[in-house]
């Protein structure tokens, strides 16, 4: 009957992942790592709906962001698919305000959704790993340091040192663009700053003269852009810009000298990040630093860690004031990167340690040994298809399975089990025991 | 001009979860001793996609499920997210048959979607976690009883003994209902079977009256559904009803004795399952074992794990013949009711493992000792806000921390740390080294 029926085709929608079982290994490995290294730093863990009321993951979306919303209606309900991790942190910290402690410090790993045109290292539904802190009425620069200083360690932790992360804070063109007189067209102007890494500085340019930037704006705007030089430099050159005109500006300055002082006093190597005055992130809310993580020599895959400070975000829902600051890896992005660069070998360990291949009719004492193997926490796998001793070999090391256990009647009889290492080839009859410890021992180096 | 905007309510959607801080750190305890005992039995990590074409997830929903699906339209796409982790492992079967070894053992644990009216234990946003082996043309019963002695060891693995597996199989109604001439009205039949738990037996009966059913043949269906007894007395009955008739029947009754052998072999406690013949699953894709487990006592809260045999399920996608067994535990469900009955105590482990806390201006000798704690992997945290010493130890306790470090003068200068243990309130002034090694001590206690 079956058989006559009409066969939906198993596509893959683009923009959509579909990992084979060690790629999906190494990815968990990769979020494991990355979980490890939040809880280290004291982070609590989160997990907020991905479905919502779409008047609150919209409420601070805006522009392009929105038309990538995935919105639907149940009943008469209009709901929207998180688009990232920070809108949904908003809104839990607003409903959860007496609950909460403050300093508030979450990290959530999950999906989100973006229906924008899928490409290489760009998804629809992709993995963010977000750590944010959050303060009640106030939180002190060093904790923006302090996102920081987990970014370092995150990439550290996956074994990445060829990475990058540009920082700089938006009160100085906040500041500037107000000395300038230019802050109605603030949001616009952060926007083409922003796209400078994707449309070059000639396409700056451009927009800017279609913003109707005079041409001394524009060429200190696209100066600050190209800045380059060491941290003193840079400070220097902002100082002589802004001369105490404006106080957002100075702020801007001073927040980005001791940002830079806490780094230095957390051991962040100084190759490992820069002033990057072309940084002003796409997305509004952020108010302070600023930041994005590149991987040296894959520039053109664009940031995969960004974040900043945002001192209003939960004013959406809540009168309080709540500033917080924030980071968010795109895993699929990392991982797609890593992938390429063949930097994924650290994250591979096996999927099982051990097959039981029973050689025998009477599957009781196979049974009891993968028992005995599975309460001492050995991933094991009992090899239940009548086949030969070829094809069972061929599918421990299909799955890469470092060990098969062969039971056949002398074992049985004797108590002991045929362990084969498949690396080696070289076959021993022990005790279980001994097979345990030999298994143990082996995953310890493994790892 | 923020706080003239005006507000959105951060309201919860009905069905969706707000856990606070410890609840999710317990329901993420739940969750790893799931997923560890997933891994132990030797079944590889899958993570599907939660949004996929409507066609095909709804491919094998039919009926009441359908209606609770949400929808969605990208475009000119019809979108939906997943109802269950078994439509999704059908399509990535089908999809990547050639990649994949079999018997392919694959888990999943992600979040699914369901439109029905939320209750107590009830939700329309919560995670399933599954098990399935899939096998390529064949799968032996040896598998079904696998997956059993996988359920039965995740209870044990989270101290739950007071649970019962409730067993049958499909072929046993199938070849019944065959006899009987009522095959036609098979999936009517099963369904009100299927909700017996709910209705009661009169309910049952009155359905089974609409169906038109023959008094005798509803005295008989009612006489299994409610059969009480040991496992021969039960094999009895239905050898005597059967009198080989029906080769569909003599099977259902072969493959139940066989599983229980199996079962016996596995060393599962007689005590936690029981064959049931009232259960039928509602879902249409189960051909043979099915299976539903309840907490003892927590009967009225419904299966919290279910699943069985489905040898057609690739079918709608694939010629391919790929039968497959598994199961799937409602994760929320399972939490909402260990809550309710006091059994999560088990995984109340420590949010952090210490508090930082600068009492000098400089913080850079408190950032060493933040450092070193770290890379030793404890959970740490500095506590940056300038706040009195009460506050600190406040903040500490509220978030159940077991220890603060401060670093005043003396430390700094004497390169110590003053560790306070706050239970006992005991505070003594160490090197960095013994403070380290006293919280893993204390760590390893309390796991």
């Amino acid at each position: 009957m079956c058989s006559k029926m009409e066969k939906i085709e198993p596509r893959i929608l683009s923009g959509f992942v579909n990992f084979l079982p060690r790629e999906q290994q190494a990815f968990n490995n990769l979020v494991t790592k990355v979980r490890e290294t939040y809880e280290t730093y004291g982070f609590l863990p989160l997990d907020t709906p991905i479905v919502d009321l779409a008047e609150i993951l919209l409420a601070k979306a805006g522009g392009e962001t929105e038309k990538q919303i995935y919105q639907m209606k149940k009943g008469d309900t209009n709901l929207a698919l998180r688009f990232d991790l920070t809108v949904p942190l908003a809104k839990y910290v607003a409903k959860n305000y007496y609950q909460l402690k403050f300093p508030y410090r979450a990290y959530q790993i999950g999906r989100v959704y973006r229906g924008e045109r899928a490409q290489r290292g760009r998804f629809r539904e992709f993995y963010q790993a977000d750590a944010d802190i959050i303060g009640d009425n106030e939180l002190n620069i060093i904790n923006d340091a302090e996102i920081i200083v987990l970014i370092y360690h995150v990439f550290k932790a996956i074994n990445i040192n060829r990475f990058l992360i540009k920082i700089n804070n938006r009160k100085i063109y906040s500041g500037l663009l107000t000395v300038l007189g230019l802050s109605d067209k603030s949001t616009d102007i952060l926007r083409t700053i922003d796209k400078a890494s994707k449309i070059g500085i000639e396409g700056v340019k451009k927009e800017f003269y279609k913003l109707n930037l005079l041409d001394a704006d524009i060429n200190l705007l696209v100066e600050l852009i190209t800045l380059e030089g060491d941290f003193d430099q840079i400070i220097k050159k902002l100082q002589t810009i802004n001369n105490n005109q404006n106080d957002i500006f100075t702020e801007g300055i001073v927040e980005l000298k001791e940002l830079t002082q806490y780094l230095k006093a957390f051991n962040v190597d100084k190759n490992n990040y820069q002033i990057d005055l072309s940084i002003t992130r796409g997305l509004d809310y952020y108010t302070g630093t600023v930041f994005e993580t590149v991987l040296k020599g894959r520039e053109d895959m664009g940031s995969i860690c960004g974040g900043g400070r945002y001192d209003n975000l939960v004013s959406n829902y809540s009168n309080k004031k709540l500033p917080g600051v924030g980071m968010a890896i795109g895993l699929n992005r990392l991982f797609y990167v890593l992938n390429e660069v063949n930097l994924l070998d650290n994250t591979k360990i096996p999927s099982l340690d051990i097959l039981v291949a029973p050689l025998t009719n009477d599957l009781s004492y196979s049974i009891q040994v993968a028992n005995e193997l599975r309460d001492s926490g050995i991933k094991t796998q009992i090899y239940f298809d009548k086949k030969s001793l070829r094809s069972q070999i061929n599918y421990a090391n299909q799955l890469e399975i470092p060990y098969i256990i062969f039971i056949g009647e002398d074992e049985e009889k004797t108590k002991t089990v045929a362990l084969k290492e498949l690396k080696t080839e070289n076959q021993v009859n022990v005790s279980l025991e001994e097979a345990i410890k030999k298994i143990k021992d082996n995953n310890k180096v493994e790892q």
